[in-house]
């Protein structure tokens, strides 16, 4: 039944060359304008592939321009320029100030204009209030790259988006890619250079947030780049995950996001990511309406529905964390990490209280803690007393860390083949122990292919066992709580085992439409709700099965009608624009004889004649009494269009409101995961002594109407099967109503 | 109809002088044999007060012995003895080594037993292994207090138990107490004595998970005393919470758990803390199976049922964190910070992202951000740009902090009078702002009496502006993560709502039985499951609603029964031991005649007959159709004995275990409380079109089972009301089924 992610209604030829980057390593599109591919679109027209632009020559220019540069003391730019000047010593780039109003500045000759620079230069920096003029002369001098500085944009309101809005069209005609405006200095920022292995790229929608990652440089962690995105009226989030993931350098991608300029711009992205396998972990502002709020404000972007957001996030492994402590350890980890030799992760500590306690917070987190074999056990009570239990959590008691049997110990948690991570919770100093322990961490971590972490959990922290010893090697990740700790490693375990089985679902998105899309578009009627017989008519131009019934206009075609459709039989008024039918009383249930079905008939007709409901007819549809009752809708989100929702039905979506949403395009992994991830999950296995519902059926509706909200695109702006009934394994699912709003 | 918090039963008699200490500041009940209150039990038979063990000389004791003392090189107790030695010098106690083998150790004068002492001593020190046989000469020469520190007791299993169970007991007869055995010397560590304002003081049952909360005082936050629990043969956490709770220098507790003792001694604890409004804080192992496990294998204590101990301390206003981390930071905000002013938070922040990130996770947490008046804005735009937000997040961007302007926008947003906590998450040291910020919030706290809360978001943590200036105040409250700084702030609202409405359920406690429990008494039956029909007698005896019912013998008595309980009716088979009643065909609903009763009584006997199922008889009953079915019952927990819980019907309770749960004695707040945490709640309150419920009648019905559970104790071993139908508002509750168990 589930022959391909997109069910099997219709073939579409699979294009020969999916992307310009293949499996094979990475690669940057050169130059900035479309690549071959890109022009490719899905069925909903949305492209199928962003181009990677290549950045190189925005971090690292050979020769820059600073417009709007000044050595007058007091002014604003004289700071920022000479903070330029020293980054561009520093990396060996050529700057040329620019300013028609002095001569020099600080010693260097000033041009009065764009157009006088002595050589072609990759970036250049706008200082000046007003950008938009500047754009046209760089784009004449060939610029490549700029970054606007200037504030008083979108985050200001109407006025201020009008003006970025020329300014990003501006843009555009130019061919330049522009960073900002309402940005700063971090992409210049001092990078270390003595740290090695891989590092962390940045990016942040505020400087201020992204100074405590910038920091991590401080406790011996590399960062690579920077970029703070400001407005984002060109370059956006999206581009730089895209870029920094093709970067040999870069370990892990961290971004501190409040809104997003595009919804598919960003998937792809996370979809290139995900392809290159490297890791993106991100805070989000937006959780709760304050938030998004308040987050409007700043830069003036979406914020998006959070669960839609967030499920787009989850889809292509982008790891979103809540603070920014969070965000630094996460991508530190993942950054260094080599992928993990198993799955399991040994607790170890000097007291059992210790281990306990962490073990209890891992045990919630889900972190999977193998019980250790009786040989490993006995192994280790070699070093450590028979009473303390070495089972994992593996507690030593303390003193076998104080001489060599401690980095025996070690060692051999750590050529368990069950064990991937060994996690040391250290709760605070106490050198005869607390230094050599941390040493031996560090020994046997840069002897081994495992991921050793420790848990650095003084609060003061500034003890040399934490400072030199455990921050200074590369292979311990080191955190200060606990809870960090897990978080970290369940975010490691899971981006490993998502990235070895990632395939893009761009691969498969439909690019053509399918025969039922032909017949479904003549069912829709702009502007409005469906009738209930219309909406069901769509489904089944869908391949999606809706009961036996059919639409009379009289009593006696009711009666042959019902015995067609066999008895018992449900009856309702069926009509446009109609709502609310059970509470109009404009639905019988369990009509089991022809008297009956006239009755109802009459009554039907008689209701909706005082209520003023101008009938279409009456659906006389097959009864359909066991199963789960489930809702699966399509809705549309401002960021990223359709999405599709699956719900268990009755009480559990009207009160708790349970269900999960996926963003198109989705394969039939996500269609299971989304209902993994519904509280009353266990109903569809068969709870209260009930048969397993037909799960595999209920997957191919999620993606059959997944296809209609492509295919159908904005001339469906909701759809709501409600209920669907989901029938014992095997026996399908049968959707007994239907709501459908044309847009 | 809720006359009294226990119903409206009966009459009881109240003690005319409840507790030792009443309302009035603190009391130490002094002595350690039992006051004259502490004879009180409720009507199961549990103490009603515990007595506050006066712990003072204990910790500050004048003359102390060391059992076991010893200067020989490379002992471990010498080690312990020069530690004890300098501590005692610090103090000003004498001590006295104690030692048969030796006639001096570091130069003082080494006694042979304890029967030599030169003076009465207020604590005996135990180093030896064996610390049984010292007991009963610690009491003969009048030692009020010991500490063992043998290990090798019920951590190491069922033979260490034994042993401690005979250490207990001779404890018990010597009149001294005990600390111990498996501690250490935690309770005599270097405490500050410069450091000033109400103090943490810290329990553990870990010496290792209390270093992290004892190391605050290197940031500057003052501990006063620390019981390291260890196995709790005699004193337990409850004992030092009592004690710490009536401390004049104690502002807080802390305390890390990982099993309990005694389920009452703790809840009378947690009580005594509570009516002297002192917070405790503490972290209990255990959330998981794994935890609880390795916790039971660390002390030999028992865990207890994680969602029984959480609610227990949600009942008595303990609050519980996961991280040591948390339980630092909340305790050090709750021994320091003065009652709220008012209970608004205002978060202001130099940079807009950081406002705007805050703001998401308080407001997901509850927090209350009040939108300030727009007199407010407006006066903070006279230093404030007027483009930038300043509704609350309030975002300076930046430069107004750099001048004069930095304290008026604080002290501005203090006077408001809906802002009880000011908080400044501050992300990033930039010295030309961020000192004169910290420095501007701690000249602001120092002179209001609002709570000022900073977050130091660096990694680094070695800078000035956090080191000194901030971490110098005790106004202040800092904090490294937005998680916890938000966590603490809600504990600390939370804390001064719960103490300000705070009334004992100790007070009320039912002390007699009602003429509820004879009657009930005698419907109980050893060992047995009780028939439908005897459940719901014991239901009636208590006064809670059943349907109109018979019990019958014949199918004419059926047909009479019919006639008076009212058609329609519903036929049940009754037998004692009889489950899953509705599976076997054992239910008829919605009869509506005389014959259908007659046929429905055939067919319940012949399927008992056939079944083998012993009849007392068939039930004919009123049938009850509107309302929420919710689940109310009776279990028994190893730790608290009897509990209550109350959950919501049908697939909610069975599929998502939509359940709350309570410790008794509890009033009607907490009754109502219950309700509150159910998924589900909506449905009380008439989702879907429906009335609301009687809720009214529910929370009596949840009073009048913790009555029956209380008066019935371990006689009733499982009560099951399922369903419970909550009718619409004002027409009551009526329990359809019950299921009893008695043991």
């Amino acid at each position: 039944m589930l022959g391909s992610t997109y069910g099997t209604l219709t073939t579409h030829s699979r294009p020969a060359r999916v992307a310009a980057c293949g499996e094979h390593g990475r690669a940057v599109v050169h130059g900035l304008s479309s690549p071959a591919g890109t022009g490719d679109v899905d069925v909903s027209g949305r492209p199928l592939h962003a181009p990677v632009p290549d950045l190189a020559r925005f971090f690292r220019p050979e020769a820059m321009a600073v417009v709007g540069a000044s050595d007058s003391e007091g002014k604003p730019n004289t700071g920022i320029t000479r903070r330029l000047l020293d980054w561009a010593e520093r990396v060996g780039a050529r700057l040329h100030p620019v300013n028609p109003g002095r001569p020099t500045v600080f010693g260097l000759p000033c041009l009065p204009s764009v157009a006088d620079l002595p050589e072609p230069v990759d970036l250049a920096v706008l200082l000046v209030a007003d950008p938009l003029p500047v754009i046209e002369e760089l784009a004449e001098s060939k610029v490549k790259f700029a970054v606007a500085f200037a504030s008083g944009f979108a985050e200001t309101g109407e006025e201020g988006a009008a003006a970025q809005a020329r300014l990003a069209a501006a843009v555009r005609r130019s061919g330049l890619r522009l960073l900002g405006p309402n940005t700063n200095l971090n992409a210049f920022e001092e990078f270390r250079e003595d740290l090695e292995g891989p590092a962390i790229a940045l990016i942040t929608q505020s400087g201020h947030q992204g100074r405590p990652v910038f920091a991590l440089q401080e406790l011996g962690i590399r960062l690579s780049h920077w970029a703070p995105t400001g407005n984002e009226a060109d370059l956006e989030t999206a581009d730089f995950i895209s870029y920094f993931a093709t970067r040999p350098e870069v370990g892990a991608i961290a971004a501190y996001m409040e809104g997003l300029k595009d919804g598919r711009g960003f998937l792809l992205a996370a979809d290139r990511a995900a392809r290159e396998k490297v890791p993106v972990v991100a805070v989000k502002v937006g959780r709760t309406e304050t938030g998004a709020r308040t987050a409007a404000s700043h830069t003036g972007k979406l914020t998006g529905a959070d669960e839609v957001v967030d499920a787009a996030m989850r889809q292509f492994g982008v790891i979103r964390v809540d603070g920014l402590d969070e965000l630094q350890d996460t991508a530190a980890l993942l950054a260094r990490a080599r992928p993990p030799k198993a799955r399991g992760v040994a607790v170890y500590s000097i007291s059992g209280g210790t281990g306990a306690h962490f073990a209890d917070l891992a045990a919630a987190a889900g972190l999977p803690l193998p019980v250790l074999s009786d040989g490993k056990q006995a192994e280790l009570h070699q070093w450590i007393p028979d009473y303390l239990s070495v089972a994992n959590p593996v507690d030593s008691g303390g003193h076998p860390v104080g001489d060599w049997r401690g980095r025996k110990i070690i060692d051999a948690i750590l050529a368990d083949p069950e064990v991937g991570v060994l996690i040391c919770p250290i709760t605070g100093p106490f050198p005869p122990m607390s230094d050599r322990l941390a040493q031996d961490l560090v020994d046997a971590a840069e002897a081994s292919d495992k991921q050793v972490c420790a848990v650095w959990g003084s609060p003061v922290g500034t003890e040399d066992a934490y400072r030199k010893t455990l921050l200074g090697s590369s292979r311990v990740a080191t955190f200060r709580t606990f809870a960090n700790c897990v978080t970290a490693v369940r975010a490691y375990l899971d981006h490993h085992r998502f990235a070895a089985g990632y395939r893009s679902p761009f691969e498969d998105a439909p690019r053509t439409l399918s025969p039922s899309a032909r017949k479904a578009r003549g069912l829709l009627r702009t502007g409005e709700q469906l009738s209930e017989h219309a909406a069901k008519q769509l489904l089944r131009a869908y391949g999606i099965r809706v009961p036996r019934e059919q639409l009379v206009t009289s009593a006696a075609a009711a009666v042959r009608a019902a015995g067609l459709v066999g008895y018992p039989v449900v009856m309702k008024a069926s009509a446009a624009q109609l709502a609310h039918k059970t509470e109009l009383g404009l639905v019988k249930v369990g009509l089991t004889s022809a008297s009956q079905v006239r009755d109802a008939y009459r009554e039907l007709t008689e209701i909706a004649r005082y209520e003023g409901i101008q009938l279409d007819g009456v659906l006389v549809c097959q009864m359909i009494e066991r199963g789960v009752e489930m809702v699966v809708g399509v809705t549309h989100d401002s960021l990223f269009g359709p999405t599709v929702t699956v719900g268990l039905g009755g009480v559990l979506v009207e009160v708790l409101r349970d269900s999960a949403v996926r963003v198109p395009p989705f394969g039939e992994d996500q269609a299971r995961a989304m209902l993994g991830e519904l509280r009353g999950h266990a109903l569809l296995e068969g709870a209260r002594g009930a048969p397993p519902a037909d799960v595999d059926a209920l997957v191919e509706v999620v993606l059959r109407v997944q296809r209609m909200a492509l295919e159908l695109g904005d001339g469906l702006a909701e759809l709501d099967i409600n209920p669907l009934v989901v029938l014992p394994r095997g026996q399908g699912a049968v959707a007994l109503d239907a709501l459908a709003l044309c847009r």
